[in-house]
């Protein structure tokens, strides 16, 4: 493995161990190697020159303040689930992982937790949990993602139709900025308009404008235990237009869709008995106090038939139902042993859910690949997953290109080109279409007032 | 009325004029007084040069270009119900008025509203209403405060305490910059992550960074008729630890809580045999369905009896509840009857809530002024009232400093100087002990970055 780069700047780098001492610092090539590539597996990942593997905010500012002053560039990393290659590395950079900053410290009274941006989601719902508590934000990856990686994405989930995505649970971040300056934004205060709306701006930023190293999140009462019914439909029409009689009234706690390859993939690994011919299954579920669940159930039941769902099967017990949402966590995994993954994140107005499956599946058509798609229906959010063998060259040529015209037919549809992953470096592309000049021209203003070297994650977004 | 700097500059006005006729300009100094206060009264309100009426986005864009190239300040206004000041006019200034810009059009498929910002916020919920719709944040000026207005503090409400800030339900906007671009953000897609989070960057930003002339609205459904419970204390401990008793279980949709000045001024205008000797009162709403909604008001009251309240009422009856919830909105006009209001705003985490409250106490004490408290107690957001007689300067005065103290003593607990009006020019100079320098600093640049010339609302915020 190449690696002159890293004997060039070896005098330097003693600094920063002498300013971190102990592991955190990580210069073998061999172990950086595992900081090169998130779950977007980017082909074009470059090869850090080193990796700190921060234990505090302080640790963050000793690794920013000396990248300032080299003009290091800093690719920040959580867990590396990231979908878009926001923490791809690049060729020179500094890794900044935040995977040993692990606390949580939960107040019950508060309904708060202050967290660090290592800990998985799965945890913090856990330590939630043991205090009658919910953090509901669930991103289908959120047995292994990081928090900090879903606030730097905004990410969303699965409750998000009925709960809102991450932005909505973050009260406070203390952040490290360009300069290695920390600063706190926000706190444990339910309201508080002190000030521009800094800790908004920073979530969603994916490492382009800090490094966030705390995070204070509102928590709710748990969830209660919901009720599930599981639909499929002969027909793609009858289910999208399930989905928008449902939500023009209603707010179950999750309405998702799988497409028929989604179906017959996830039927594969599962042998569940899902039903083969389907053209759309939709999992939709009510967590409203018991006897109004069943009345939701029933309203939504009643949807489902008048437009003519094939079949209609609804349960109370947790663990069927549960049975029915690992199927449609399962999906991604399960298409994935078709080979390789282009996972789209493409959203539209919830009118044009059923023009965009259609419209992908055009697509898959006239490029001669598979794309199976899951949706987060309620939001209009859709996960197409383009299936390629990456062995056969011109194949995975051709699902770069549909990879792109999804994102195409989503802007013609007035959808976004990323609901929930990011822009990352995979969509980069093809944000100055979505967004328009001015309104890049506005980003740029803003990344530039906060990083003028231009150092933190650059090639991600901007 | 002095007025010879307009007679200076009308040479300049012409070509204002010209771009934007009929109407919608004016420059009568008579006419123009009634865009000088909001309803913070700021006695140093100033003189505008100009206010511009405008009916369009087009309207804004013509007025900020023309004083951009003139270099005069420029003070957005939607209906003049700011409490923090925001919206006073400035020696010189443009005022640009958004009260024409009344449009709104509803999706009932999308749940979305698109709202122009002179609209009052009960128009859009009325609006909202005819749909089977709700847009949820209320604050208490509601009938007579503008959604524009809502956006650019971030607006609170009654309800907030289960439904979110405004915030959580704006998905889009479209802005005026400094420079007369126009720039559309987000939009009807309910997730989405591409680019920065600019539009939660202007939410709040009172009118600092550009002038907002269109908002995309989430609405959910309607809400289901709550029921209400009114629970009063002889003391004010018992009060606020049945407030921490609720918040870490249940969430109701609505937790307010009025002190013994409130509850008497109330009971003067009303008759309606509110208990005068009691310390504190709370009016509590649950939306449940309404088998839970009766379980929750039970618990409610149960835990009020636990913490030995003096009375207990609880009501499922829309119009009775009603009453209780009007009795607590009307607070902040019969407090008024008592003389000139200095309206706070302040913020604590919700265990801080009775330290706040009696330490506001001492305040009104030390200082022999009269101070009512309300609150939005399930957000720990207060809006302590403070009662001076205008003729009365050493009052008036003493009134000014307990202003601050409040402010200071909310700081010292936890708390911020501002949870849901602003910091507009009331509270500017709180700002920079509020947030530190660093964070002071990081505002500076993304205000900077976005104008650079200094002319939007300057003295608010900044």
């Amino acid at each position: 493995m190449a690696n002159n780069h890293v004997d060039d700047r070896v005098v330097e780098l003693t600094a920063l161990i002498d300013a971190i001492p102990g592991d955190r610092v990580v210069i073998d090539p061999d172990r950086m190697a595992n900081y090169r590539w998130d779950r977007a597996n980017d082909p074009d990942a470059g090869l850090p020159l080193v990796v700190v593997r921060a234990e505090s905010t302080q640790d963050v500012q000793a690794a920013m303040r000396f990248a300032a002053q080299h003009g290091i560039s800093v690719v920040p990393r959580g867990a590396g689930s990231g979908l878009s290659g926001g923490s791809s590395a690049i060729d020179g950079c500094m890794v900044i992982s935040t995977e040993r900053m692990r606390g949580i410290e939960i107040d019950p009274l508060t309904r708060t937790a202050v967290v660090e941006p290592g800990l998985f989601n799965a945890e913090v719902k856990a330590a939630a949990s043991e205090h009658g508590l919910w953090y509901p934000p669930d991103p289908s990856s959120f047995e292994f993602c990081s928090i900090g990686g879903n606030v730097a994405t905004n990410a969303g989930g699965l409750c998000c139709v009925k709960y809102g995505v991450t932005t909505d649970y973050v009260l406070g971040l203390t952040v490290v900025l360009a300069d290695g300056t920390a600063v706190d934004l926000g706190g444990p205060r339910l309201k508080d308009v002190a000030g521009l709306s800094l800790t908004k701006l920073f979530i969603g930023s994916e490492g382009t404008l800090g490094i966030i190293t705390k995070i204070v999140l509102r928590l709710i009462p748990a969830q209660r235990t919901p009720s599930t019914l599981v639909a499929t439909f002969a027909s793609l029409d009858d289910a999208t237009n399930t989905v928008l009689d449902i939500t023009r009234t209603m707010r179950p706690s999750m309405l998702e869709f799988m497409d028929k390859t989604s179906i017959n993939a996830v039927e594969d690994v599962t042998k569940m008995g899902l039903d083969r011919t389907a053209e759309a299954m939709l999992v939709i579920q009510s967590d409203e106090p018991e006897a109004y669940a069943a009345h939701e159930i029933a309203a939504i039941q009643a949807i489902c038939e008048k437009r003519n769902a094939a079949e209609v099967y609804s349960t109370d017990d947790p663990e069927t139902g549960e049975a029915f949402v690992t199927a449609r966590r399962i999906a991604i995994p399960a298409v994935e042993q078709k080979g390789s993954l282009l996972l789209e994140d493409v959203g539209v107005p919830l009118p044009e859910l059923g023009a965009l499956v259609r419209g992908i599946e055009s697509i898959a058509q006239n490029r001669d690949v598979v794309i199976a798609v899951i949706a987060h229906a309620g939001d209009g959010n859709t996960h197409p997953l383009i299936v390629f063998d990456p062995t056969d060259t011109d194949q995975a040529a051709r699902a770069q290109v549909a990879y792109g015209e999804v994102m195409d037919l989503a802007m013609a549809l007035g959808g976004t080109i990323t609901g929930e992953h990011g822009v990352g470096r995979l969509k980069k592309a093809w944000l100055n279409d979505y967004l328009g000049a001015d309104v890049m021209a506005l980003n740029h203003k803003v990344k530039q007032a906060l990083d003028p070297q231009g150092i933190l994650n650059p090639g991600s977004v901007f």
